[in-house]
């Protein structure tokens, strides 16, 4: 069943976008986060934002739930921002939700409804004792056939990168390449939960041990820390500690309107080029393990949508949940050939400063993954990135198309959107 | 902050709508429940569906997460009902859900990227013990300021009762007329889990008594009946056991499309003629309990947008998740003024037979409330009556302009659709 490819009835763009730190907040809740994400937003707005101007609220949230006892969030997101009584619409479809939130958003100011609309994400998981996470994150996947056989995320995917390793010759270093570039991309990104160069927590560990009068580990390199299993033990293999993306809490709002009213906003406001959304069976139920369906399926919507080829994408920020989600991703959407995404990482090509820049923000892995928040956390830093506001962390080219791809589960949900700097 | 009013792009009808069974079901998951009702669904399409027609899904529920521990479900309703790879999208905003997902679907389609929408909406409450059911609605309320106080449900809607009494002069007898008008629509509803009116079910208690040869109670008619505390006990005062909807497990399924499509899916489409959404605070922070704010907002967009006004209704199906509800949706709505909503539910004028019909499904008091399957719900009932086929419940008269109400919370969230007949 292929889709048919249909245009908006009228076009939409990005005028502010803004987020909170990604990290572990104890002292502060998603209402805290969600309130200093809307503000970074308001201030982005070149020509100001009277929020009373925003007519409806699209939230993303995979599962406050599970996390914080209190679903119903969008209302109160509304409330918290001072939105009341507009219309506010919790989106959930697992980490896909603020991607598939920010698409429901474009559709919203597309069917003449609203000119002016607020996306957001939200997602709090550090309350919750480490193995509850992985119980509630393993809701995202199928509970009547898959975790009852044993399966946690982090085995999902595992299964995924044995599947590739086996099928093209990949090897755990291919997936540590993935780790050690967006390590390397989160170390200039000050809302990234980790800010550090793998290299920088091996030095620290080792000044660490020598502090304490320790005998001091020592590596010849961030591979030899990498491969250490005490430095970085095997979760699912061949995943390891510094393969997942972390447990986070975090928020990010985007602001859209009519493209019409775009320049009354913004000096220099993104275009929705494209959209794309799909749906797959879960993991258990598929023949292929090496690339994900609804991917291919949403990234070939929002391609035909803007009219554009993988080729002319500039830069994007993709799902790696975990680092042999990237290596997939970067194949399902068409940069590299299937097979070929892993020896693209270990040459370096998706690095900032390569041909390809993927992930620039350190991703999932280094940024942060609050489930919820991550697809319109892509957003922000494609925001930066196209209007050269991205600092340390700038990519050189001049960027006029990117992308952002968001995956829930283990691709049971898949949205991708681009985005075009005229 | 009134919202703009605005037309959508493209007129959008219903050309199908289906649902289970209603009631508790402790051998049925949700995929069993919402193929039951995709599979009426699409018998009810005249012309007939080709499931690989459809385009996207918009599934609202509440929980899962909570109820049966399985987030993520619209990709997987996508997965059981065929329609693998659609996007698949959950929309929840508590109990109003998938009356948002139906607005939802209502705005994709007028956006020009869908000419043809399945909006479901779905719960499965009976798998948890009772108590934890009360837990997991709590947290349809503001789990930081009204919970913690000793609030459930049933207690803040008893607040709200308790303010109309004061106010207005009701008695807990004008809430218990709504009671015994839903049981008796209820019990000419198949599907409802309460087929039987308060009479019958008196009926059935002496009868019950007298075969097992205990003393049979004896109660001269309805009402004393439903003063009897042991057969109608006290919930949260004036909230009695049957001024409250059930917990409930159910599913149902609606057919968009385009209008200009209508005809060639359906003899007798209804018409999206107006539709409606807003938030409000939760319930500790109002000024107003005897009224709900984002009902008003709402059902005032909808009437804007249809160009009707709330006598032009002939039917309505309202959210009564507890009977002071339903007396004060029928105010909010315009059909009576403020303070004369429990005098029409005393004098008959919402009856079947009466003036202006409300919830002849028998609502979710008699017809069950599986939470983010109601507002769909609603829309089955109104598809049956508009199209004459609501059999031993049809109402008499004509209806050419028809009205739903649903809420989420104590109305942080509540959405109301026109429907129209040509």
């Amino acid at each position: 069943m292929a889709a048919k490819n249909r245009a908006l009835s009228r076009g939409v763009a990005v005028v502010g976008a803004g987020m909170s730190n990604f990290g572990a907040f104890p002292g502060q809740s998603t209402r805290d986060l969600f309130v200093q994400a809307f503000q970074e937003m308001r201030s982005s707005v070149d020509k100001g934002l009277d929020p009373a101007d925003i007519e409806a609220l699209y939230i993303g949230n995979y599962s406050s739930d599970l996390f914080e006892g209190q679903a119903h969030m969008a209302a109160l997101m509304a409330d918290w921002t001072g939105l009341t009584p507009r219309p506010a619409t919790r989106i959930e479809d697992a980490c896909a939700s603020s991607g598939v939130a920010l698409r429901q958003g474009i559709i919203a100011v597309a069917s003449g409804l609203y000119d002016i609309v607020l996306v957001g994400g939200i997602e709090k998981m550090t309350d919750l004792p480490i193995s509850e996470v992985t119980d509630t994150l393993a809701t995202a996947a199928d509970m009547l056939y898959e975790i009852p056989a044993g399966f946690t995320f982090p085995g999902l995917y595992a299964a995924m990168a044995t599947a590739y390793m086996d099928r093209y010759g990949a090897t755990p270093d291919s997936f540590m390449s993935v780790g050690l570039k967006n390590h390397d991309n989160g170390a200039v990104n000050p809302k990234a939960q980790f800010g550090a160069r793998i290299a920088d927590i091996m030095a620290g560990k080792v000044a660490k041990a020598q502090k304490k009068g320790y005998p001091a580990p020592t590596w010849a390199n961030e591979m030899a820390f990498l491969h250490d299993d005490r430095a970085n033990p095997v979760i699912a293999w061949p995943m390891r500690l510094f393969d997942c993306s972390p447990v986070s809490d975090g928020a990010a709002a985007i602001l859209l309107v009519s493209e019409q009213l775009a320049k009354s906003f913004s000096d220099d406001p993104l275009y929705i080029a494209g959209s794309g959304q799909a749906s797959d069976v879960a993991l258990h139920d598929r023949v292929e393990l090496t690339s994900i369906g609804s991917a291919r399926q949403a990234s070939q919507q929002a391609y035909e949508m803007a009219g554009v080829s993988p080729e002319d994408i500039k830069i994007a920020e993709v799902h790696d949940c975990f680092t042999i989600a990237e290596i997939i991703a970067t194949e399902d959407l068409g940069f590299f050939e299937p097979g070929q995404g892993y020896e693209a990482a270990e040459e370096g090509l998706t690095t900032r400063h390569g041909p390809k820049p993927i992930n620039t923000s350190g991703g999932l892995k280094s940024k942060g993954h609050p489930v919820g928040a991550s697809g319109a956390g892509q957003v922000v830093e494609i925001w930066k990135q196209m209007r050269g506001q991205a600092g340390d962390r700038q990519v050189t080219k001049d960027v006029d198309l990117a992308l952002t791809h968001n995956v829930g589960g283990t691709g049971q949900s898949c949205v991708v959107h681009i985005f075009e700097r005229r």
